[in-house]
């Protein structure tokens, strides 16, 4: 039977299931949640004929459009980040053409590359993790499709300056080509490059409900671009994508901006609670813009973080290779979750006779 | 700025929204919805924590497998059945060649094709609407990559017989194409073809938690085939697809098969009941083997069609063109609900005066 094959060779790992018994550190959810008043009073909405009948998203994206200072033809919802950066692949990426990002990133750019058959052109960090955007600039060429910027970026942790992110978006509108800035991560980091989709129209910027907001179960991510964008986007898109859940609860939230607030506020306080014990300890630690930090541990990582998961049911992040592979990423909650976590993490730590 | 050729020239027409304020006997639902006890007690289960963590679907996959009696590795869920066609169809299809289906049927199926640029070959209906499967096999070629059978077909709601399922299996098995069956509507039939899983390697089965589950908000597919089959389908997927609502809903889903025995129940009754009411009344009526039936209408049913909804908000579906134009098509639901809708069907649906 004939097989797809790009499909046939990609190869996949799915995360490992079974996270909801342990404290999550390593996938960068807010793991205590909304607060569980706002979450009731949602619920309440969801009655058997609510569940029974199919999703309608304009709702939610005229809200949206509104929260953003968009028109609600520039927003597209899908069915998380996830699918948005599927739908923007399959829209303006060609088989065979270039992907330009930077390396390391979030994962799922390379592995659409692999699916969809694109050439995938990574950017590798400097030594010192910082990125040269000249070196951006140089990747980005005639054959290049698409170009990818997280801000800031998972996992590295570093920011673009409008100059830096104008200079990407020129190039690749010279060569044709869309830039995705994913601001997954933008919650700490006052920065939102959302106006460049105003200015140029080769930019799509993508969110998530799944990072800040706190819904990760419920998969929503938004699209924001320009009418043109958005149009050909939807044209490959599934008729019934974001589900009904998600799209209440996303509605709900925009309501009451107050726990946005609320929760960067939570948020900031762990990430500056934790960095500031970490530091007086002598830790060597990054501040990342997003929701994580980087800690350099004492002891190996990989072998301190399985301790961490069997002995504290304590999961985090640690990468098998290379130049993150001596750094363990953290995700950041609030106070009490760090205060959590250093309980489970100081004790295991210690510095090994050489 | 490039764009896709194929997806540019998709014209896509996505369903009305507003819905929920209208009786809704036009997109198969069953639009009373799930027992609110049973709904009640799972929304418990929604805490913010929940909501906070991506999804895991092993433990729906593995009921679902039980259920079935397949094991969990032939067993892939989706975002609806909306993304196991994409899916099956990246996979197993390829730009250019043929997927074969009769028309009309499930519109998805050719958009598609155009999304995908696959070329559909459609295989017509004879004037008296039944099918002829000796047409759907002189439609397999060398060409064909898919081939697409819904059982019962929508909106036709006709049913192969085994031994046609078996020959158009064989038939694409001989040319190496996949074969989709798509069971979104068996129900009422207890005709499956599930076991052809078991007996041929091209055969993917489709089922939907959408129609007789009676939880469409929340978007779950599931395709059933051989290992191979899921393990290709997976390295095309997203990494987090099925939200954790759903999978909720579906596992307790699977846990209650009262449930279901009690939704068939209701739904052939209110079946019975409005088939027989319109026959009495000498309307010519089609038992579609699906959760719905044909009206053949006094009035032109298009302006109908549009009366009820705007008199009585009421909604069904009519058809602009081909050989459904002059039929209603009507979705099923209790006894209950098909009183509703004579209630106001019936006073508007008067033979005027030629």
């Amino acid at each position: 039977m004939y097989v797809n094959p790009d499909i046939k060779k990609t190869v996949r790992v799915f995360p490992e299931e079974g996270r909801r018994a342990y404290l999550r550190y390593d996938m960068n959810e807010n793991s205590e949640g909304l607060p569980l008043d706002f979450v009731e009073a949602v619920k309440r909405e969801i009655t058997p004929e609510f569940l029974a009948t199919y999703p309608e998203p304009s709702a939610f994206t005229q809200k949206y459009a509104d929260y953003m200072g968009m028109k609600p033809e520039q927003v597209l919802a899908t069915n998380g980040s996830d699918m948005a950066i599927r739908y923007l692949f399959e829209t303006f990426g060609e088989k065979g053409k270039d992907v330009v990002t930077v390396a390391p990133s979030f994962e799922m750019y390379w592995v659409n590359c692999n699916i969809l058959g694109y050439h995938h052109v990574p950017v590798p960090y400097e030594p010192d993790m910082t990125m040269k955007v000249e070196n951006i600039l140089a990747a980005i060429g005639e054959d290049t499709r698409i170009v990818v910027l997280l801000n800031p970026n998972n996992p590295m942790g570093n920011v673009y300056t409008r100059e830096e992110a104008e200079a990407v978006v020129q190039r690749a509108r010279d060569v044709g080509a869309l830039v995705i800035i994913d601001e997954a991560y933008h919650y700490f980091y006052e920065k939102s490059f959302l106006d460049l989709v105003k200015k140029y129209d080769n930019v799509a910027v993508l969110r998530t409900f799944s990072k800040l907001f706190s819904i990760a179960a419920c998969r929503l991510g938004v699209v924001i671009g320009s009418e043109a964008i958005i149009r050909y986007t939807k044209n490959a898109k599934l008729t019934f994508d974001v589900n009904s859940i998600a799209l209440l609860f996303g509605e709900r939230l925009l309501e009451h901006p107050e726990i946005e607030k609320t929760l960067i506020a939570q948020e900031q306080e762990g990430k500056d609670y934790i960095l500031s014990e970490l530091k007086a300890r002598g830790y060597e630690v990054r501040d990342c813009k997003g929701n994580y930090i980087f800690i350099k541990t004492r002891r190996d990582p990989h072998a301190l973080a399985e301790e961490l998961a069997q002995e504290k049911h304590v999961l985090v992040k640690t990468y098998g290779k290379g130049m993150l592979r001596d750094i363990m990423r953290v995700s950041v909650g609030s106070r009490a979750a760090m205060e959590r976590f250093l309980e489970a993490f100081l004790p295991l730590d210690i510095a090994e006779e050489k």
